[in-house]
């Protein structure tokens, strides 16, 4: 590939900054040593290898996927400390998982008694023992037993450590409720800390609760919490001799408009940006203008978050992350960005704007390519992984 | 393939019902009959080569795509007869349509005087006459010329008419209203009937205007509207000796709860779901429960519209597509749904659950493939087509 520029790019495209990504890389792996934890990105929020070898460098301890085709995809570039952080259930998923245990250090989650006795037989029927995480629902309300819930922590470790197929090796979790925003009369960063303070209490509280069942000593048992708002206000701390051993924020390579809501980020950390053109434009009758772009659902994808402001934040000079002012993306269809600027606009057809996406984590599914970009100049380029299955299965059948 | 059953699945995956499909297929194909227009079928639902074949066989005079990467990926799997119903801006774009151009018929949108401008100039350079229709825009207020905006109607149409680089074969249009829902004492039923007649009547008088300015003949223009709210309640008529021509529906073929709602179809004509499994599952303290399936926004996508509960809807009884009583899916995660449900749930984990999307369009960019069942037996199994460009671009940093 000759240089080339981001004019020469089609559109719409997901552009990452590069020093913006660097900068983000080290600042959670600075993060994670100043808080005594290892740093396990989670990759579901890029699925480019070329981005999780990146992670790896700057200190990375391994890598957290969501799904077996992602650690099947990252397996086969090469990773081999692979953490499934997702409840995993189905023998077909096991079937998968049995040959990537050949090639990776690899560990997924139980969090019912049902999937803890399917996976015990089936691993334990091959004559091999998975390496399994209880997940622990620290109040999110989402997967995992709930911390408080000691009764079934006791029950579903202990149905871990009598399974031949299994070996109990630390409790996972996720404090998904750092997305809600403040409570009533909190400031965000407020928020964010509470809710780090809950995840890493909870989780030890748990902990606490398997060790006094006799179940788990401190430095037996991994404990890993995770979520970018959460990471970026996370602090260590001792609790009857166990402390947070891992985290695994995903977000933070990026961050996003949704990221910036919560505070979790200032606009100027946000790496990635989706590269859209005017392709139409028309007044809206009351002294505005609508300007149609050329990314849409299938670009940005709809989801919005707390805080967010339409579908997306357009910007105006990305070099310094400023927003285009007056402008909002009102609406999307599948391919239409409707942006609209009250008062009047300088954009052109055929104009190239960047926009911050609400979440980042649904660009690169949707548009499944990076342009790694130094200024106006594209560095590089990283396609995200396929899983192998699908590799295979489309091959047969064309 | 051997034979494969639903149970062997992996989830989240698309099951397209092949029976509805057909029926689907064939509903609208004779709707366009009916009414003496060609249909042509806006692939970007499906982006599926194998799918568009079939709707070939059973009478579409070719095929509608949104983007280039899509017109790229239907030629190279043998397409000849295609538009890219998209305001087409950009040399870049240009140019991907040239090869384009020497396999297949292929047209496109303009709908400003400097796109225009810029189409003729790349095009005449090169010595060939690009096929554009002018966009026209019907009271969706999105892209396209607006019907009673007659001064830049005609000045387009002269503009194209007038440019070397470029031939005027018919004015296009998309009612996207229809997709806003009845207004105030109508009924979903009338509101399409209205907004078709719209379509059509505006499409119309878009034609009369250039006839009057005599840029137009009838029998000479394509006239082509198209949505699948609309198609379904379509009828022609001749006004000043001109007809709509063609209809462009996409979502037809699956369907999905958004068109349940508008009243566009019924829920026995939604031929695409979302298998998904249960995860986990917790009492929600209240006397129900929360379900958890492993098909969140990376499947589902988070779109919802006019009518939509939740995030799709989730079927007791996939054969005769009867709902799941008392469930809901009211939140998604990237791969996770959280489903509600009131009171108990019979529901164990690793149970399978089939979905209906809210909006089916979004489906075949996320999960990227199609299982093709008969009951519980999966017969085909149907590839998304990949651009040549974003092939080759991937090919090129392995």
């Amino acid at each position: 590939m000759g240089s080339r520029f981001l004019e020469q790019l089609p559109t719409p495209a997901a552009l990452i900054d590069r020093t913006r990504l660097l900068k983000n890389l080290r600042a959670m792996q600075q993060r994670a040593a100043q808080e005594g934890v290892a740093l396990r990105p989670h990759v579901k929020t890029h699925k480019s290898p070329d981005l999780a070898r990146l992670q790896q460098e700057v200190g990375a301890v391994g890598i957290t996927v969501a799904t077996v085709d992602e650690a099947e995809a990252f397996v086969a570039a090469g990773f081999t400390e692979v953490r499934l952080a997702y409840p995993t259930v189905g023998a077909d998923r096991y079937e998968r998982l049995l040959p990537l245990m050949e090639r990776a250090r690899l560990s997924f989650c139980l969090d019912t008694p049902e999937a803890i006795r399917e996976a015990s037989a089936f691993f334990a029927e091959r004559g091999r023992q998975a390496r399994v995480l209880l997940e622990v629902d620290t109040g999110f309300g989402r997967t995992g037993v709930r911390w408080d819930d000691a009764r079934h922590l006791v029950a579903c470790a202990r149905l871990i450590q009598e399974s031949p197929g299994l070996r109990l090796i630390g409790l996972l979790t996720h404090a998904g409720q750092a997305y809600h925003g403040p409570q009533s009369g909190e400031s965000p960063i407020d928020a964010l800390r509470r809710v780090a303070a809950e995840e890493r209490d909870r989780l030890l509280a748990a902990a606490v609760v398997l060790h006094q069942a006799g179940l788990a000593t401190p430095g037996q048992l991994e404990l890993s919490v995770g979520s970018t708002p959460t990471a970026h206000y996370f602090t260590n701390r001792t609790e009857q001799g166990f402390r947070i051993t891992e985290m695994r924020p995903g977000n933070y390579v990026f961050h996003d408009a949704m990221q910036v809501a919560l505070g979790s980020c200032t606009l100027d950390d946000c790496a990635l940006t989706v590269l859209a053109r005017v392709v139409s434009r028309k007044p809206d009758g009351r002294g505005g203008w609508w300007v149609f772009l050329d990314a849409g659902k299938k670009a940005l994808s709809t989801d919005q978050g707390y805080g967010t402001q339409g579908y997306g934040l357009p910007l105006y000079r990305p070099a310094s992350r400023t927003p285009l002012p007056h402008a909002r993306i009102a609406r999307l269809s599948e391919e239409h960005g409707w942006m609209h600027v009250r008062g009047g606009t300088t954009l052109q057809i055929g104009d190239r704007v960047q926009i911050v996406p609400n979440h980042a984590c649904l660009v690169a599914p949707l548009l499944r390519r990076f342009y790694v970009v130094e200024g106006d100049e594209v560095v590089a380029e990283w396609a995200v992984a396929e899983a192998s299955s699908v590799a295979r299965s489309v091959a047969s059948t064309c």
